[in-house]
């Protein structure tokens, strides 16, 4: 894992390869996007409440919500949200080959991505699609998934998607090693991981799917006494001493107690309320959409692509309405680098409060606004030679058309105070990891970063 | 902490002292529980979907829900629960007098309790309760809580109660531990944990919250090189042992990624539906009871007692029809000590499955079934020799009436296979503590059996 890591060697695609090749399938690809009315998506309907759902009653569907909370400075909204209550598969398969551990990726189309073909999982597939709901074809290595023994699996959570679009969705986030000889088909090359943190760090190249499964690789555990750091960069080198501190500026049961407090002090109310009775937005023929443009609205699209298991399909497709930024500040403490992580209330959460970078918020009106979320101008303001990570990328291109967030990643020094407003705390690598470990802690948006961290 | 765990001498009480307070208390108290029809139950109403509900909107209430599974032989079913959205606080005040930490404890009376008196928490307070809601005293000790310091707090975790009873119910379960002077107010003692330990040897002393908050104590984060281990049981240093252990049969890896499969394969939707349309259920007068009598009813009661925040009141009450079996089986593996564990599903748990005892279930219908849950013979049958623990053990009284638990721990021996159902895996005690604190991951049954374990 760790040779994988700090590899861009690659006996099979060297990365400059990679990159034209995930280029040449954007340009060869035929992707043909078009709005139309909720009424002409075929296969979906409206239903007497005004959500939008899948004839099978499978896949997602666009539901209303009530939300209640005491905690932040809004205490009740109606919004619509993204149910899909089936755990998906994101799958990588990986293989052992001279020594270094390689990892099976596809250039996927995803009809909302900015690039649509970008970097995916070997395997993708929601239980609909799985279980064929769609008659669409079986999953391309779906079975190595199935049958994988304990010994093969390196990774195996549970992690959640956006707690603001999705009710509680989760998808299983799984890596196994195989020996046995793997047939690379089309549209998939072998990939060491230093290649796709290398892809990462140019702007919607690895899809998010991607990206919340290596984030959870903690390397730490497959150090061994041999390993030559030298062959990290010193701040691969940091990280991966941050990732191995237990202890920092506080405990683990520091963390556990500050969360438990807040999660018990804060309600988190959320019940079912028709779409057509939603406060503030307006379901029309062709969009369901807030009276002042804000946020995001549900457009229905018609989409045909050319490599996909189905070649041409109908649904329903969320649209933010302006972009997001996603910043985590980092600190040495003690020599450890620190994170400065927030506790943030999201109405999908599956348990009130999740894990986030320090900044995660909508820049449009929030930049417009007097009152800001903390550290957003000190972070929008950060010098380049601080800014160890600037990307943008995507969100799931399944569900949302074009969304894409500002990722990055901020070092500070010593002058950065250590006090922090009281939903904030300052975390090891290693205790980021143990939250993680145990799903549903680290929100998407942190384990986005968290993923586009390069060691070498 | 560890002298307080292994020590039953105690400058203010003795044991003798504490159990004959506990009866002395318990005939001192008069308690009056009369059975009364719903429309009777004062501050309580039975809305027109016949749930019962309190006039504040506050405490719990009683609601319907519609269950469907494909885990297990019931993929369907509708049940009332009961729905308390708020957190609790479940406090132990505990203070570190000449080298022994002591445990503030209440000889506390709940009107369900088998013995009404039973030993709690130092705090045991709803939101509600805290809040003020009822109108009755502010809850003893409360501002110790609140203020409590970070470096004062010993554990602090959110812990789900009986997901077969409770919609998603948790509570803050807390331990800190003061230096000011306590003054010990009437109905409270200072306790060891081992004497706590001890009076829960046998049935229905110590109440279901104060097992649930020192069930979360990991003895081994207190382990000192000068410990002395030999003033421990042989039985306690290998339990203790095993609680060091963070790999055994099977590593934590392993554990977590059979857990999200399990998660992952198996759906849990559980949907509000009126009480007055519940399949098999049936609401009269003055009960909610199914038609065949299984299970569990819904009562009103009006209680008096007399040292209580509010000493008269009405409230609904779950009586279950027939007792529950609750039992560990624990076996040394290459000399260290397993659990044999069960993921359950339960229709209330906050993420689909939590870990379970080997056994968990009601005994009258299991008894006369033919297809019976794994290990259920096995542990009925155990000899007296292996069976290291076997006691009755009241649930929350402040919601059930009379609802007991047969607690046990079993240990077998080499002969015992391995080879357990898909659903069940073998855990030290170790990896046990490393979920618990995780929060909603061991469940209230588990809980209470390792509140059990003495050291001693």
């Amino acid at each position: 894992m760790l040779n994988s890591l700090l590899s861009t060697q690659n006996i099979f695609n060297s990365s400059k390869e990679l990159l034209s090749w995930i280029q040449r399938r954007n340009q060869e690809v035929s992707v043909d996007i078009q709005r139309i009315p909720f009424n002409e998506l075929e296969d979906w309907y409206v239903d007497d409440e005004g959500g939008i759902r899948h004839e099978t009653g499978k896949f997602f569907s666009i539901q209303g919500i009530h939300v209640e909370t005491d905690f932040g400075t809004k205490h009740s909204w109606d919004q619509p949200i993204i149910n899909q209550p089936e755990v998906g598969y994101l799958g990588i398969l990986t293989k052992e080959i001279q020594g270094t551990l390689y990892f099976l990726m596809q250039a996927k189309i995803e009809p909302g991505n900015v690039n649509c073909v970008q970097i995916s999982p070997t395997l993708q597939a929601t239980k609909s699609n799985y279980s064929r709901v769609h008659k669409g074809k079986r999953p391309l290595y779906l079975d190595y998934f199935l049958n994988a023994l304990p010994h093969q699996i390196l990774l195996d959570q549970l992690q959640s998607e956006q707690g603001a679009r999705f009710l509680r969705k989760r998808n299983r986030n799984i890596i196994i090693k195989v020996d046995d000889e793997i047939e690379v088909l089309e549209d998939f090359r072998w990939m060491t991981l230093g290649q796709i943190k290398e892809l990462m760090q140019t702007s919607n190249k690895v899809n998010m799917d991607t990206r919340t499964v290596i984030s959870g690789i903690e390397y730490s555990d497959y150090l061994t006494p041999l390993f030559n750091k030298e062959k990290m960069s010193p701040f691969g080198r940091d990280m991966l001493f941050s990732s191995m501190h237990e202890n920092g500026l506080f405990s683990m049961n520091n963390h556990l107690s500050w969360l438990s407090n807040l999660k018990a002090k804060y309600d988190l109310f959320v019940t079912n309320k028709p779409v057509n009775d939603l406060e503030e937005w307006e379901l029309s023929a062709d969009e369901l959409s807030r009276h002042d443009g804000q946020f995001f609205r549900v457009i229905g699209v018609n989409v045909s692509i050319s490599n996909r298991e189905v070649k041409s399909w109908c649904q329903p497709l969320v649209e933010p309405m302006q972009e997001g930024l996603c910043a985590f500040i980092i600190k040495k403490i003690d020599g450890v680098y620190h994170f400065l992580v927030q506790a943030k209330l999201e109405c999908g959460n599956f348990d009130v409060m999740e894990l986030a970078p320090t900044v995660q918020c909508l820049t449009g009106n929030v930049l417009k606004s007097k009152v800001r979320p903390p550290y957003v101008d000190f972070v929008l303001n950060a010098k380049k030679e601080s800014t160890i990570y600037d990307a943008l990328q995507s969100e799931e291109g399944g569900r949302f058309y074009h969304e894409q967030n500002r990722n990055m990643l901020i070092e500070v020094g010593d002058d950065f105070s250590t006090e922090v407003p009281f939903n904030y705390t300052w975390m090891t690598l290693k205790q980021l990891y143990s939250f993680l470990k145990f799903n549903n802690f680290l929100n998407i948006q942190s384990r986005s970063i968290l993923a586009a961290i390069k060691y070498v």
